[in-house]
């Protein structure tokens, strides 16, 4: 028969066993420290019919997405997962309780041109925060918690999350009267780690944008402000006073920076930062980036803030809300890269292998049982080949248990196992070797999916 | 500004946050039963080239495949797990070690006509052991004990695994000089319970199949086999040495019937059945169908079998397996439609939710990271909302746990804890209050996402 060449599509992740364990630790991690902050999980579609998806319509966006037909319907894949959510509560508004917290793992797909590092399919973890009409600070004021206690849980360390406030860099171009420019400012200014502070001031006074001199430099100096987050704080009070925006963005941003030890929070991961300002017109308030001290060149790996009104495509309501989003593909493609992953992690699929040594397998079948209602995630190895092969076999999962069950243990309810990592083997009572092996199992459970070796 | 309407497509589930909450518990039972029999989770593209996806080409499915053009790729959504597990392990055959035990939760995608309960993005749940060259029946013996401990674990108590093998019913066609309108025999006999026996007698001597009276009363004969296991096995002893292959089958039938006991599968919920062809000639030996007793309607809710071959379409490579797949999302809404989902459950997306009664949010910011880190999901309510809209808002979540920190609490080191299933309110030590949280979600934690009434 002809064969068809198997392949898989350039730009979508497809990992090997033990990398996909591992990926799935570190997405179990995200959910269960989302959840810890009540946030709800939803699952809505990957596929959207395109009207309400583009409803926003235009931008880079719209040209990557996956749009096709099928019968009399125009459909398309998600881009993101804030358009769905945004459909899911204007459709469900009246179901809903407000503030509405949901969190969602899923695909999202761009078509992008494929690059190293670069996907097309790819996952984000998103959380966000929705309120009806209004939104207390105070859940922009959580969200640092939820980034800390999430990164740290995976077992990251060297990380800082960075903060700004959109009303603040608003506020101040207001005062300088230069309010029309401020989104060209503020998307040139947010160029300023990667291209330096000599390009910006280019750009800044280039015809496109048409800063003074004069204008450039205070709006550097103002960006430039620098310190802990005390002394920062101190000096945007210097210019309270004059422009009401600009004060309600420092009342937000102090309130935000007010209760971090509370939130249990440390100072060393937490930043203000005036050069943040997320090239995304969507944001109003709040803003948030994390990186990661060892590796700034990576960008951030969580990013969100607040938001003014979250469905007004879809609806007359008044939708504010404060969310961030982690893409997770695109992490542990970087992680896997600078040789963040844990490789003490135990990736195997099974925690034991049974190697029956007689021909009846009813006492290997019955120990496998007991294992697995003790917890233990058991293999059978069933098949007829040489010791040596299945010894192979073991090697190559890189189970970390195999049980050896032949008459003589049969006869005296012991089993002889063996340490594949200590090489140790022993003749053992069955109730002491289930123990033993849930014992190991702790201890691997408790290892994280990244291993930073910074302090 | 002009609105566009909200909607989700039909044919695609989209839950409220209460659904979702016991549609992920369902699926997170049914990870945790699949990885306890050491299966290792793969999660392979959405999207795959139409040429690899649509290898083995032709059929009813592929009418109903989404498949569009981006750039110049010819692109497909899968439309079951099976295809993508054959690419995968064509392309990675050298890096897996055989038997090569995965299973996969994930969207399909199938364009069939929209209707109540038929769904055109809906999950499955699928694990699968592929051999290299062979692959010993002993594989084929475990697949039900992981039925059972599978749909026991989520709650379900009145089902029945059916089990038989295609060699009998080949080997036995072959006895009667029927191998060639085999197919199509197996085919109306498995419509038995569908159509009653009376149509299938009508069906087998219509000129289309061409049997005589004779014929067709002996095939009706042989698939009413009937009894407990012992039975049915030393019924169809009776036929052994008459054709290889059904003794062959044979052998493999009872060797999957073996060790039930040790497998802790209960005769109860397992029974040779040989009216189970499963429609499909993918399988070539074992098959299995798993029905709830009280809903015979609905068909199977956990199908698969033996096949031959997985990847011929990619490889040259024998590639044997055993497997089985559970239809998610339509058996979420069957559980639904059936009254079978456990209201029980606490669906809330928090624990506790805190209501701060005191202008410094510190204190209770506080007590939530006390919370979280005991591993309580914990909601902090920070709106300025009136007492009565905020306890509305706890009922509207369903959140078991409420507390009350003002002034007076927080100066004794205390809080007020409503529980609020009982309405039962007191002042408690901190320690005490976080104890009997945590002591709750003990008990919600234990419920399953099923409540089947039957015994």
């Amino acid at each position: 028969m002809a064969k068809v060449q198997p392949r898989t599509l350039s730009g979508f992740m497809e990992l090997l066993p033990a990398r996909q364990i591992q990926f799935d630790r570190m997405t179990s991690i995200i959910r269960e420290s989302f959840s810890l902050y009540a946030f709800t999980p939803l699952d809505t579609p990957i596929i959207e019919a395109s009207e309400v998806l583009l409803a926003k319509g235009g931008g880079e966006t719209e040209k990557q997405i996956y749009r096709f037909s099928k019968g009399d319907s125009d459909l398309s894949l998600r881009f993101d997962l804030t358009v769905p959510l945004a459909k899911y509560v204007a459709l469900n508004y009246a179901k809903l309780a407000f503030p509405f917290r949901r969190f969602q793992v899923g695909k999202v797909y761009r078509g992008e041109r494929a690059q190293r590092g670069r996907f097309r399919e790819f996952y984000q973890a998103d959380i966000d925060v929705i309120g009806d009409g209004q939104l207390d600070i105070s859940n922009d004021a959580e969200i640092p918690a939820i980034i800390y206690r999430t990164f740290t849980s995976l077992g990251l360390k060297r990380f800082q999350i960075r903060v700004n406030n959109r009303k603040i860099l608003n506020g101040f171009y207001s005062m300088l009267g230069l309010t029309a420019q401020s989104g060209a400012i503020m998307r040139t200014v947010d160029k300023l780690e990667k291209i330096g502070e000599k390009s910006v001031r280019e750009l800044l006074t280039a015809p496109d944008i048409g800063l003074s001199n004069d204008q450039a430099a205070e709006i550097l100096r103002f960006i430039d402000i620098k310190g802990c987050n005390a002394d920062i704080l101190a000096a945007l009070e210097g210019y309270r006073g004059r422009d009401p925006k600009f004060d309600e963005g420092l009342d937000e941003l102090a309130a935000v920076a007010r209760n971090l030890a509370a939130f249990g929070v440390p100072e060393t991961h937490f930043v203000l930062d005036l050069t943040i300002a997320r090239g995304l017109d969507y944001y109003t308030g709040t803003v948030y980036e994390t990186t990661m001290l060892d590796h700034p060149e990576i960008g951030s790996i969580c990013s969100g803030g607040r938001f003014d009104n979250l469905a007004e495509y879809y609806t007359d309501k008044q939708l504010p809300g404060v969310g961030i989003s982690i893409g997770l593909t695109r992490l542990f493609f970087v992680l896997e890269d600078q040789g963040y992953l844990n490789d003490a992690l135990n990736t195997a699929p099974a925690d034991v292998l049974i190697l029956p040594m007689t021909d009846d397998m009813g006492p290997a079948i019955t120990l496998s049982t007991q294992l697995r209602s003790a917890g233990v995630r058991t293999q059978i190895y069933g098949e007829q080949k040489k010791f040596k092969q299945k010894m192979n076999y073991a090697d190559k999962l890189g189970v970390p248990y195999v049980i050896f069950l032949g008459d003589d243990e049969i006869k005296q309810d012991k089993v002889s196992l063996k340490n594949m990592r200590s090489g140790e083997q022993g003749l053992l009572p069955t109730g002491e070797a289930v123990e033993k092996i849930v014992a190991a199992m702790g201890a691997d459970d408790a290892a994280t999916p990244i291993l930073d070796k910074g302090e």
